[in-house]
């Protein structure tokens, strides 16, 4: 019989420690139902203790999710383990996951304790841990810069304490899979009671390898969970991705022989979530993902593909949730077919008030453009999920204009908590002038960090959808809004990032 | 003495097999000039045979190029070589790539002949390549999938003709590092001649693993060349990136042990030229290049780094040329100073005029804006090369104008061969009716595939460059335009399309 391999999903916790990738409750608990959808057996939710938002926002993940066990990241010590037991209450099965950095650069540099202090910090808090929780995963930071001997005896002494899990990162991305393996593979030799433990990885992508070396770690070193993040996001140059290390270990099951509760069909889905509810583009050769990840454009490839699909093909489209027609909707749709695709394409809106509201935008988008396509509805609904919340900036109208050899300018009409107010602004752009014109009412000061606009279908006649990243003293949000009118849907995304900057329920998790 | 690693960089040939990244001959010669700068030793520079296009391009960049070596794909036959030969003639070091597939799969289905037949036709094209070329490279296509018995024999006799470097793609992106490594040592054990010839590694990613799977092909396969892209662009999910693999072998010294030429402070210049030219973004979680991959978010982290750089650091961005102080130029900025800061970032025009046009672009550019970035001067110049050639469409001047509860609508007047025109429409948002303003007069039918807003700084006081790509009678092209204003900067995006879709230089290589 194969083992069975667990996938724990940090998009949520790792994840949004990118610069700029901060989500609000909201968002998190709407990423968490995908996860669930996608079956991920263990979702880190966030970091409870780093601020009342996360708290929050494991808290509504603990109590809706029912089929992934649901866990908090926790720093060695009392008050971060009684946090994250607290905000995992409502949960079906829960996990504390506490660490602390057991290397010698990070413990002197970072830490400045001796090894005997964190030896004895670790078993401690893992102690304390046990008796709130039966599920606890224990991580020495940089553990593989650590001394092998200094971290034999840290994990034998956390397992005697009770650690259920035992995961190995590799903070900085500095592993080879031929290296990490091993070193999990000694640990787990060296340690009397390493089979007391399930053995876990986790590997950051700053040299390219962390899906090798996961794998590495599950193959040679006999890890039997996989610690990953849709898209690959995380610190730096992220975290493994989890499309990548899963569709690995489906498409050569010949040499892993793991079995996954993995529900591949939905990986594309909660890549595009996770891509519009951050604002990070998925590049077009991201394998599995990216738009390109089936495409052949060569002669020769085209030729072989026609002849037979498995000379270029090792994987199908359809299986990680591409489909092929992607005409879905008219202006003749009706609101159940609406409600059906948006279950098709994993979006599940929270009330009936939320459908109709998103099903309102839809009639008036299919009035102005004949075909509708899945990325239309899913930028809808992004908009959406912004404005359903309470706002306190809202878009009436916009005018705008511009002529070569003048100073192109708008004027706009918005609503702040609920009175319309009105603002004109010249600009070096019509968007410019657009975004000038709401601060020459808001002034508020915030510094504009990303403007992007992501990518929609092929044409222009298309809805477009625009990020506005906004800085102000040290928070970081992300606005985002969609229309047809580039310019329209520019001011959208600011008014809408403006709300996340006055939110007090928008937090920047684990960044305080 | 740490053994030399050959890198082969084939941006140009298999990264310009992504469906939409075909690239003209101008645009390709300038990416050919920026590997030069990098040190790659070679580059592969197209496919002669696929089109006189191609060819064209080989011939410039074999002419221009001195310190690389200059390589042309070819088939394994007698016309594709001649006419890689031919184009390579003015090339200070010139190498033949040529190919056939050696996979079951690959022979039966797609070349329909027999094993006998193609191990024949291997060993008459290395024969007849070799009396026009000194340097030759063999790649068994699929060879990753190939019979091994087979595959030794090919091998061997390819060797036997005088093949220099025997390549061995993992054409599907199946490997798994372990088994590649071995793969390739049992391959250069069992061949008795295999020491005559230099080994090499061509990695797809569609696992992810293309990186860690050409570094085991070196470290535990003796590989001593690696075949790689910049930004990993090409087929599906792409080629192994440069930039990974060529960071991971400089960070990982220790246990790799191998001199490369490359010059890595060149790395970031390279990649934006390549996302830039071929309108494929880099996504920020992108390793070594993305915009995240040196930035820190987390409270933990940020903390860790300023206490000590190397407990989250394991590169420095300035070592691959990330400048810290991005603030270069304004409009006081002399023509000396524009000139040396377009050399810093990799960019060479070919013409004085070229630059007096650049530069006058420039100056109009900082009468608008106070803070001139990189980003708005690399922008600045991709659209000046555009422009530079010879037009047949030239922008004149836009109005747009859109009004809540009005349809947008747009006047251009442009160029046509010397001609002043006057488009008007109306559409979905100003964008769309600037565009339709343009078809309703040149009705060129054409299909719009992508339309994307590359992020350049910031802010919406930067320029904003607009890729367009178009598709008619099979062809693609990207178009691609630059101004503070958007939606006149998609009409320069638009009409830059059209001129390479009329164009006669321009060509879809290796995609006919």
């Amino acid at each position: 019989m194969a083992d069975k391999l667990i996938i724990f999903d940090t998009t949520l916790r790792d994840g949004e420690q990118s610069p700029g990738a901060s989500m609000t409750r909201d968002e998190k608990l709407r990423i968490a139902r995908q996860l669930e959808r996608l079956k991920v057996d263990v979702i880190e939710a966030g970091f409870a203790a780093s601020s009342n938002g996360d708290f929050e926002a494991v808290q509504s993940i603990a109590n809706a999710i029912k089929d992934s066990t649901i866990c908090s990241l926790s720093r060695a010590n009392d008050r971060d383990i009684s946090r994250a037991a607290e905000a995992l209450k409502g949960a079906n099965s829960a996990r504390i996951h506490t660490f602390i950095a057991t290397s010698a650069l990070h413990m002197e540099k970072k830490l400045r304790m001796t090894p005997e202090q964190v030896l004895e910090q670790a078993r401690q808090s893992v102690r304390f841990a046990r008796n709130l929780v039966a599920d606890i995963e224990f991580s020495p930071e940089d553990g593989y810069r650590s001394d092998p001997d200094f971290l034999c005896r840290v994990l034998e002494a956390v397992i005697a304490e009770g650690a259920t899990t035992i995961n190995v990162p590799d903070t900085v991305g500095y592993a080879i899979p031929e290296l990490y393996g091993n070193f999990i593979k000694t640990l787990r030799e060296r340690i009397p009671n390493s089979d007391k433990a399930i053995w876990s990885v986790h590997c950051h992508n700053d040299l390219g390898m962390a899906v090798a070396n996961s794998l590495a770690g599950v193959q040679i070193g006999g890890a039997r969970q996989i610690e990953c993040t849709i898209n690959g996001l995380g610190e730096r140059a992220g975290n493994c991705s989890l499309e990548e290390v899963v569709m690995a270990i489906k498409t050569r099951r010949d040499y892993f022989n793991l079995d996954l509760n993995i529900d591949a069909k939905h990986i594309v889905a909660a890549s595009r979530m996770v891509s519009q509810t951050t604002g990070f583009v998925v590049q077009p050769n991201k394998a599995v993902v990216g738009a390109n990840a089936f495409a052949h454009a060569s002669g020769i490839h085209q030729d072989g593909v026609l002849k037979a699909r498995d000379t270029y093909e090792i994987m199908r489209a359809e299986d990680v949730g591409w489909t092929a027609n992607k005409i879905v909707l008219g202006k003749l749709s009706g609101r159940n077919a609406f409600k059906q695709r948006l279950q098709e394409l994993g979006v599940s809106l929270d009330s009936e008030t939320e459908i109709n509201a998103a099903f309102t935008r839809f009639k008036e988008l299919a009035d102005r453009k004949a075909e509708i396509f899945d990325e239309d509805i899913l930028a809808l609904v992004s908009d959406e999920s912004v404005t359903a919340e309470k706002e306190q900036y809202g878009f009436v109208s916009l005018y705008q204009q511009s002529e070569t050899g003048e100073q192109p300018r708008a004027r706009i009409v918005f609503t702040v908590d609920g009175h319309e107010v009105r603002g004109e602004s010249v600009g070096n752009g019509p968007v410019d002038a657009s975004l000038k014109a709401i601060e020459a009412h808001v002034k508020s000061g915030a510094e504009m960090v990303l403007y992007s606009v992501n990518a929609i279908s092929g044409s222009t006649e298309s809805q477009g959808e625009v990020t506005v990243r906004l800085q102000n003293s040290g928070r970081v949000v992300n606005g985002t809004g969609a229309d047809p009118d580039i310019v329209v849907a520019s001011a959208k995304a600011y008014l809408s990032a403006l709300n996340k900057l006055q939110s007090k329920a928008d937090r920047v998790a684990a960044q305080g």
